[in-house]
């Protein structure tokens, strides 16, 4: 086989990439190791922000964005005895969308497959070849047992932090900091008790609730990292959810529901540079992974591969080989910004068990909620920045 | 003796609160251990902020300062290869002045001799006694050897992180924070490299070009804790400021001079509460520790010692209690705010030696520096808060 991008990876990131390699004239086959079925029921994601819908929306991907999300003006910050609002609207023109990654998911199959995109699942033994030269190519065993070999003038890594491009990408330079928390997190059959995400701080620990749809929520709480799921029961989740989200208070109350899911998230910061190896281009968490704390992972997945696609249609286009050349340090910068803000979020919400970093975080939150820069410093990495800037001015 | 307010102190934050206390109608005494040329010498802070500015101004202490002083209009934030200058008026319609604390020191004694204010210097054995009640009073040795006794109203503990007033306010808690790192401080008799105070990032560590006026500069350098500043070198300390605050980059030039004054400052975050025991108040360094970076120190002291005249002659003036009832409470809001600040700008400057951490400043300094509410976050926070309040709208 032979084809310009060859694609290692059928989640988000790798999909989103071929449709907008195509729509610009680009030729990619997509290579997955798990099965179609077992991609589209992976729960991972649940905030667009605003630069990723502005992304859908300019790839005529967001028709069901619109009929089914739910825009969100903001987010409420609390801790004990107050909550407080943050308007992104207000603060600076931007909402961001609640819409599950595995939505993304179904509306980038079904459009990948309207125009018959070669998508290979369930495929083992994917192996890269010579990306260090211009000629690379992937060999793999197919899912009927047959060994194939894919010839492509590029690879584009879309494989997440387990996949074989990262290991065919030796790192120039790792950067990593595991927390000493993880996130024990549930989905639930029972309408959100709240209408926009509420990020608390509790002396037990974060909570977060969010929500997929009108009748599905989510929720998490910050547990000591090693936490076996199986030893909290439902109802101890719920008594520990409502103390922390604040039951109560104000007369807010939250309203249980069945547990559908529930699973503990290791949290980690990881960067790895560059994200280019001769012909071989990383995207997504195949380069970098953030904490969940401030809803990047998607969204960062999501500009890499704005950026990346956009680079690779001018190399093999156009014949212009800059943006290719400048992807990783383009990149580069967003993925410091978002791992920067990624990091702020978790350690202003997260008990550390020390009084003094408690009082900081108390501090902080107080200014973020009562100043106007403060809010807006939140609220314009949270909504998300425009796709190949740093930041704004 | 007898007085309505016994100081225990003769630095800034004690004659200020005698100087505001007069100006109320409030009568105090003074007393402080070390001579009035010793106090009169030491070097401490050299940055008011606009709160500060605005206490001295309505005090009717800031002729010298106005005509002496050097107004600023913000800071340099640098690291290798960038410059950018954060303009505190132009974000926050406030600005900061260089004009170092032995200079406000010297108009609060002219102040205080011109009406005849009685302070007692080198006094020793200064014991605080029965300040639960509301009849507490002061035994000491004056400098001639007499024992005296001093009764009050009211007790001012103004007498830093050292004296006795702490001693005699048990804490209901502390809270401490102590950095891995201290700072290398010089005196230069050369005229400032630099219009504004530079606070610079750089893999060695963090340099800080301050000034005290026109023909002395101050600059610092990030030292291991426990280096002794013998083992530098005049060169060796120029040559490092040289590379660390980026000399010959975009033809700027560090000047050197000769060094007046060397000495190496410990970092630590400290706070206590309360600040109030009975008829025992705290104000300043007694009641809290901020590291230098940030320059809150002596504002916050100012800030402390405003809040605490007003609660003093409300409560002995006009018999009204409240305010000194809401004065530890109010007082930590600031406290808390100053310290998350001062925390913030350190651990975003001092290297740690940890790569992830440096990506992690440097992320944070090109938002700050590009993004509007970024900068405004900064400028608001060191160009002060207004008294009284915690944070801004």
């Amino acid at each position: 086989m032979r084809t310009q991008v060859a694609i290692i990876g059928a989640g988000p990131a790798g999909l989103l990439l071929s449709h907008l390699l195509a729509q610009g004239g680009v030729d990619s086959v997509v290579l997955e190791t798990r099965s179609e079925q077992y991609v589209a029921a992976r729960i991972r994601a649940g905030i667009l922000e605003h630069s990723s819908v502005e992304v859908l929306r300019s790839a005529g991907l967001d028709t069901r964005l619109r009929a089914e999300g739910d825009e969100h003006r903001g987010i409420y910050l609390q801790w004990p005895h107050e909550r407080h609002h943050l308007d992104f609207v207000g603060l600076t023109g931007r909402s961001v969308w609640v819409y599950g990654q595995t939505e993304v998911q179904k509306d980038l199959v079904a459009a990948r497959k309207a125009v018959g995109q070669e998508i290979h699942y369930e495929v083992s033994g994917t192996a890269l070849h010579d990306v260090s030269s211009d000629r690379p190519h992937v060999t793999f065993t197919d899912r009927d047992g047959a060994a194939r070999r894919l010839d492509a003038e590029v690879i584009a890594g879309c494989d997440g932090s387990f996949g074989p491009s990262r290991a065919a990408a030796p790192a120039a330079r790792t950067y990593e900091r595991v927390y000493p928390y993880s996130w024990l997190g549930i989905l639930a059959d029972v309408a959100p008790s709240t209408d926009e995400l509420i990020y608390a701080w509790h002396p037990h620990g974060f909570a977060l609730h969010s929500m997929r749809s009108a009748t599905v929520s989510r929720l998490y709480l910050q547990v000591p990292t090693g936490t076996d799921p199986a030893t909290w029961s439902d109802e101890r989740i719920w008594d520990e959810l409502a103390v922390r989200l604040g039951h109560g208070q104000d007369g807010w109350r939250l309203t249980p529901g069945p547990i559908t899911e529930r699973s503990v998230l290791p949290m980690r910061s990881h960067v790895r540079t560059p994200m280019r190896h001769g012909s071989l281009f990383l995207a997504g968490d195949a380069a970098h992974i953030v904490p969940p704390t401030g809803a990047k992972g998607l969204n960062l997945a999501i500009a890499d591969v704005a950026l990346l696609s956009r680079a690779l249609i001018a190399r093999l286009r156009d014949g212009d080989p800059g943006p290719a050349e400048a992807y990783s340090d383009t990149a580069q910068r967003r993925v410091w910004r978002c791992t920067h803000f990624s990091w702020w979020m978790t350690t202003m919400l997260h008990t550390s068990g020390e009084e003094f970093d408690a009082e900081l975080q108390l501090a902080q939150l107080r200014w973020v909620t009562s100043s106007r820069a403060g809010a807006t410093g939140l609220a314009e990495n949270y909504a998300g920045l425009p796709i190949g800037l740093d930041a704004p001015r």
